[in-house]
């Protein structure tokens, strides 16, 4: 951020008062400019012993396997941006049952909520930002064509509880750089 | 949103190649302004029998009561920004347990996400933002005094879930202006 977006003035860095860190503030108008994290709210679609996966038709990681989600829209709920992208990108329309995981990432400021749900039909199929749109059983998922962490561990917790047939909520965060010393 | 945060010249409403709804893009250096929902991060910090609970020292709802909860910070996940804005406003710490309530706010592109959490010690007091701290148990709770919906619900849910022990993600979202013809 360079320009004030309510008065087109110069911006700078300062802490505003009463605050403790770092913020683009205008010198003109006076605004601070917040900037934080985004939510991309997603879905696992079940049908019988299998999950739904999306090859992607865009960057980043074109031709790799995700599960359908993307950045949250102003004026919907978790739940219907979770739905909305299941549509736009696999043409799947699903029954949720909740919440199933909760990633930050905090090195990209994104939050990922991914709800568990049931396909409600089978007439899915590739949306514009998809090349094919498929079921699979554990034994079928291409693991190593994965597009994103967060879509693999969602898949290897649903495959892991439902051993149990309990699904709580698995919330974590995600790090890509791990602090010097910590390996891998 | 009137100018590009990138050049400074003025903004335009218009529907980007490949998308299905208005942004803010510049004429001049083409940068895309998506605007998305902010996440509100706060606890529900417990002691025995017993909630804190936090009298607001600002606006809005000033002397009106909370949960300890503010706008997640990039570089955090969401536990640590529920602790951290329970530290500042409630100088309390806790041992979080889980998310336990998630709010969606379409009208005002917010998004709550409540941790449940055991206090680790009765060390706490009023921050910054807040002139009073306190402990309630369910009868003792100011109930006409709660600052948001978002706050009454997840004592609501809380009280109901204490009675079977059982606590289940609680996911919905709230409107305050009713569709016409649907009543209060």
């Amino acid at each position: 951020m360079k320009f004030c977006s309510q008065c087109g003035a110069a911006v700078a860095l300062a802490i505003p008062a009463g605050d403790d860190r770092h913020r683009h503030v205008c010198p003109s108008c006076d605004t601070i400019h917040y900037q934080n994290p985004n939510i991309i709210a997603g879905c696992l679609p079940l049908h019988e012993d299998r999950v739904l996966l999306c090859k992607r038709a865009i960057e980043p990681r074109y031709g790799y396997w995700t599960l359908p989600a993307g950045f949250m829209e102003n004026g919907e709920s978790t739940e219907e941006g979770a739905l909305r992208e299941s549509w736009e990108e696999a043409r799947a329309r699903m029954k949720l049952d909740g919440l199933y995981t909760l990633f930050s990432l905090p090195e990209i400021n994104q939050v990922y909520m991914i709800f568990k749900g049931e396909l409600t039909d089978l007439d899915f199929g590739p949306g514009p930002e998809s090349l094919e749109v498929a079921l699979f059983t554990e034994d079928e998922i291409p693991w190593d064509e994965l597009a994103f962490p967060v879509m693999r561990k969602t898949l290897e917790y649903y495959f892991a509880d439902r051993k149990s047939g309990n699904f709580p909520v698995r919330s974590e965060a995600i790090y890509r750089k791990r602090p010097a010393g910590q390996g891998q």
